[in-house]
Formats: structure tokens, sequence, C-alpha cells
């Protein structure tokens, strides 16, 4: 079942890419409840601060997206490029340059090639499509460094009525708590009041990107979009249709989270790390960050060393306040450390750290306090991928 | 000219590594004034917690040290560890076990080599040298991953009398503000009081230790300690005497610190980052230790990659506030950014960070507060050691 309401497409500009999709247009037929939630970076790129403004009006019609520029710390040039680009697209599907919404990826202090941009926009509307290709494409078009495309799909039915969310999402370097660089879309069908869905996007973002973490960055051009059509007929305001809603939309954000860390640039393992009996819960999210953030206990998982003492050492310095030595910690289910001091598991922790994917499981026996952060590995890859990323 | 009243000396105890000194020791041949600074770390390491019991002792006789093995999170059987090395070697050097500071480095969760240790220790008190050889084989025996033994020295003449400084430490991975893993280790053979002393110590150690940054991971067994023997007769209690050591003691702990930072794990470069114009001074040193830790600013310092983009970001998500189209950045002598906005000087920049050792300054343009941070680039050299520190 597809979503209902929107039209989609892909182009390849060369913008910086060549040979592949780069720029992408969703479009919903009417106008769609919309909201959207952003980088809380100081530094925040022109389409971010376009894009918050228009959101902030609940309805609009279109996502316009560009990978290879980001289109941040460009000035007013940066400014007058949205504009240009929303004017532009305006007038090619009608509506107004308020009713569109961009968002842009790629190198920082890059202008958009806005010519090049602008030339693509009449062949990109008019390859807008309802098919499910449109979607694909679209999700293809706005990856960088990711070496696949993310997408989510699932349909509920409350009352005999049928509806459905689709959703993808780029990752892959600079991804972190408070919207890191990461671009998600989601589309849904359902009937919803824009306050109603900018607080659920909230509140999944919260639960699904926010606690994803690849190397602790954080970009300029984070944003998350959502809008529903309305099209499926099924309203959600309250009880069961919230409620499946919910299950469902905050589902797919997490399982494009998840693949977002899975596809971390050079990642080669997919590490959850829960903080559990920590004093508060910002103590949780404190100790859970920092382990994950840690280049040492990053570059364990890379070489699958069973070093707990890493962390330790990561945990120690979070700022979480607990004893050491009433620390337990399990490797999916090894009993690795018990009471702060090394259980002798050393063969079975050294064999789950093998594994493609594995959970670290922190009791710091000091409180009801709980957090989950999901991560990856710290590879040669990451680092050759970094070093040269803008040739 | 060698600092006078010590005795020290080496041995090679094949704790972790084989065919080199991995133990030293440093005797003052009466009791010396002295003072310590430790990790802040929740998870202190058994020595660490010895030491800084001792230390506000005020006076001692002896620091004894191993390479190998931190004896973190080891439990009581570390405490116990700890008191029977103070005890041996107290018994042979004639001294109260009191009298005998601890510190160890190596890898966390794994405990002391008690018996290998307890064994050189005769063979160890019984080398004790006067020479200047003593000094360089203890500087030696302190290293793990350092590719070199990092030593500094001065001396200071007042109204006639000389006196020396001499210092060494060891980095170099998971160094960090906070007294990260690092060790270092300063004798003089001035007369000073040890309340006098332990001031000047944090004092010194915020304005040095506490600045480098290799991978923002702080240890549980970062001990950085102090003695004088006062056998050079030059008492400092204020004035010149005071304003000549102080200066020569915090030269040699930057030297030391900026010494570290050269020779972090899989170092290629050496960034000072230097960040000006912020609204507080506790904003600066976010701005700064933020860019100084991001990975993706450090894997472009290693590629050579003029990306200042990344610096944007990385002072963007700090938790600085400023205008990020007042933000001005030089690259050594290059006006790299004006006004938020790349100011054209791409082949200026480029050749700039193909040089070994280079300054950004970042002037955030919004106050008075600065801050200064030295770091290192992110190689996949570091990932290679990293992978696999314990193998």
């Amino acid at each position: 079942m597809t979503v209902t309401g929107f039209k989609a497409a892909a182009f390849a500009a060369g913008l910086r890419y060549s040979g592949r999709f780069d720029m992408g247009l969703i479009a919903a037929d009417r106008e769609a409840a919309w909201a959207g939630v952003f980088t809380q970076s100081v530094c925040r790129a022109a389409p971010v601060v376009w894009s918050k403004e228009r959101a902030a009006r609940g309805r609009g019609r279109a996502i316009l997206v560009n990978a290879g520029q980001s289109n941040a710390q460009t000035g007013r040039l940066g400014e007058e490029h949205c504009r240009i680009s929303a004017e532009t697209l305006g007038g090619l599907l009608n509506v107004s340059s308020d009713q569109v919404m961009l968002a842009s990826t790629g190198i920082i202090g890059q202008p958009i090639n806005i010519e090049a941009l602008t030339k693509v926009l009449p062949p990109l509307a008019a390859a807008l499509s309802g098919a499910p290709q449109g979607l694909e494409d679209f999700a293809q078009a706005i990856l960088t460094t990711d070496t696949r495309a993310k997408t989510a799909a699932a349909e509920i039915e409350v009352g005999g009525r049928r509806a459905a969310i689709w959703g993808c999402a780029k990752g892959s370097g600079m991804i972190a708590p408070n919207m890191a660089t990461m671009l998600g879309f989601m589309l849904t069908d359902v009937a919803i009041a824009p306050e109603l869905l900018q607080e659920l996007l909230r509140e999944g973002a919260e639960l699904s990107f926010n606690r994803v973490t690849i190397d602790g960055d954080t970009s300029t051009n984070d944003s998350l979009m959502v809008m529903a059509s309305g099209e499926s007929g099924l309203a959600v305001e309250g009880g069961e249709a919230l409620a499946a809603f919910k299950k469902a939309f905050f589902g797919l954000m997490k399982s494009l989270a998840v693949q977002i860390a899975r596809d971390g640039e050079g990642a080669t393992k997919l590490v959850t790390i829960r903080v559990r009996g920590a004093a508060t819960e910002t103590e949780a999210r404190l100790a859970a960050r920092t382990a994950a953030e840690s280049p040492l206990v990053k570059t364990a998982f890379y070489g699958g060393d069973a070093n707990w003492g890493r962390l330790c050492m990561a945990i120690g310095r979070s700022g979480a306040q607990f004893d050491p030595y009433a620390v337990d910690i399990d490797l999916d289910d090894v009993p690795w450390i018990r009471r702060g001091v090394d259980n002798n598991r050393e063969e079975e922790a050294t064999a789950v750290m093998k594994k493609n994917e594995y959970v670290v499981d922190i009791n710091l026996n000091a409180g009801a306090g709980e957090y989950e952060v999901i991560t990856c590995d710290l590879s040669h890859e990451y680092v050759s991928i970094n070093g040269s990323y803008r040739s």
C-alpha cells in the first residue's frame, strides 16, 4: 500500500556528484499538514532557517532537497538562493514560495550552484509521479556518503479505515543528538492537525534520531520534515487512531535511525549502549553518550577488542555520579563486568564483539535513570572518508 | 645543571613490555615538599587514590611508577597491590609507606603483576643514581604508546642563588582536559612550602596539561606530581624568587604538554586552536574544546583539507552563543574566513594545512572570552593503535 496524496521525483542535476540523482522533490496533491524539527546548532544553514519559518505555518505543498552543497555559512547569498529556489519551484507547481520547504546536504560554506539547480526544476517538476518509484528515487537523491538508501513504510488500520506512512533518511557522518547531519522525510495520508503532528514529530525524533550518534558531530543542516495529506480519510486526533499512528510513526523513525547508524561512515558494527541505574535520566544520557562518542571505545569496537576498561574510562569522565565498584556491564547476554571488576568472560565477550550487532548494557546501580544510544565503530574507513571529503 | 637532592632509576621488569624499561623510581635524599593533581574521573585507579591521600600530607620521599597495567578497576586487590608496593619500597629505602607516591599507566582492569613488581624493587632501589642518566631512564620507563620520551629542564637564578627544575611526562592517547591519561613528574631543588607548591602545580596544570586534548578521552590514572628538595638553598616564598620560579615551572609544564600533543597517538600535526571574542571564557573553552575534539575537524587536519565549514559546524554545536556571520577565522596569518563566509584563500589555507604545526585563530566577535587548546589530528594510525591496543 502506497501513501496517497503525494507525488515524488528525482533528477541528476550534477550539482556535485555526476551520474546519480542529487535533487529530490515531494509534492502534495493538495495543501497538507506539515511539521519539522531542525538542527540546534548556532550555525544554521540557510535552508534550515527558511524551512523552520515555513514549517511553523502548519500547512504546505512541497519539499525540495539537493545533495552536494549544504548552503550553510553562505550569508545573504544563501538566503537569496533559498528564495530563488522556492519561488521558481512555486511558480512551476502554482503554489506560493512559502508552501515550499527546502533542505540541503553537502559541503559547508559552498553556495549552491543556483543556475544548475533552477535549470533542473522544470524537468524535475514534470517528472513528479505517484508511483512508488518516485519515492524510491527521492530516497536516492538525498544521499551523500551514505552507501545505501534508507526507507521504511508501514500501514495502520483503525475502525475499518487504512492509512499509510512512509519515510526516508540520510546519514551518515556528523550524526549526533540534536538532529545531527541527518535529513529525514516522513509522509502519511492520515488527517491530523499540524500542532499534533509537530508534537509527535518532536517526541518521535527524541526517541529515535536524537539517540543515534556516529561521531558526536552535529551539522548545520539537520532537518526532519513530515507531511500529512489526509487522503486516507483516517483522522488521528486521539484514542485508538492516535495510539496506532503514534506506534507506527515512531517505529518508522526508529527503523530509519538504526539504518543510519548501521550505515555510519566507515561503520562495521552497530552497537546499542544502554545505561541503566543512573541517578537521573540526564546522568544516564551523559554516560551513554560519552561512551558512544569516545574514540577509544569506538576503536575498541572496531578492533573487536573486549577492552571494558575503556567503557569505565568513558562513563567515569562523563559527569555521571556512581560508585565504580557497583557497576555491572553485560555484553549481550554475557555477564562481562560485575561490581566494577572483570568477571573473567574474555572469551565469550570477544565472541560477542565479533558480531555485527550487539548491546552493551551498563547498570550503574545508582538509581532509576535510563537512556539508550545507538552508535557504530570508528574505523580506518571513517578516517579515509573524512580526511578528503571535499575531493 | 642537574636538579639536586634526588636520585632516579629505571628497570625492565617485563610487566607487559619486554626489552625496555617499564618501572621507574625517583627518591629524594631527604624528606621533600611534594604536591599532586589527579584525574577527575569517577573511576580513579587505585594508585591515584593512594597518591592523592599521601600528596595531601605535603612531604614525602619517593615516587614509584609502572607502565603496562593501570591497576584501575581492580577493586580491593588493587588497593592491596598499592599497599604492598609502597611498603616493600619503603622498607628498602627505610621510609614509611606513606612517603611513597605511586602511579601506574596501561590497560584498565588488569591487576598489576605484583610478584614481578616486588621482585624488581630491590635491584631498582639499588640502581638509584644522582647522575642525569637516572632521570633519563625514568622518563623512558613511564612510556606506553608514546614514541619518544618527553623531558624539559630549566634553571633560575635569583640573588646569586641558582636552582634547577626538571620534568618528564607521558601521553599519548586518552588525553583531554581534566588531567587525561597523562603522567607528569616535576622535580626542583628550590625550598618551597607544600601549600604553595600545590597551588602552583594546580595553576600550571590548568594552563598546560589541561589544555591539551588528543581525543577527548580522560583516563582513570592521570597524575601530575612534583617534589621540591630545597637543596639549592633558594627559597621560593614571594617576590622575585616566586616570579622566576613560577615562570620557569609553568614554562616546563607547557613544554611537556606540547610534547604530549605532538606525540599524540598517530598524530601527524600539532594544531593550536585559539578562540577569542567569546561571550565568556567558559564559552571560549566550549568552542575551542569542541573544535579540537571533533572527529570531523581532526580528520580534516589529517587530510590537510582546508574544510573550514567543519570548524563552523563544531563551534556551532558547542553551546557557545554567537552570530555565525560575525565570525572571523585565521589560519596562521591567512585571513581565511571573514564575517562567517569564505574569504577565498583556499590556496594559501591549503599551504598552511600542509605544515606540521599551525594555529587556528577563531574570533567569535561576541565578547572578551578567550581560551586556547593544543591538539593533534586523527589519523589512520590512531585507529590502528587503538583497534588492538591490548594485543
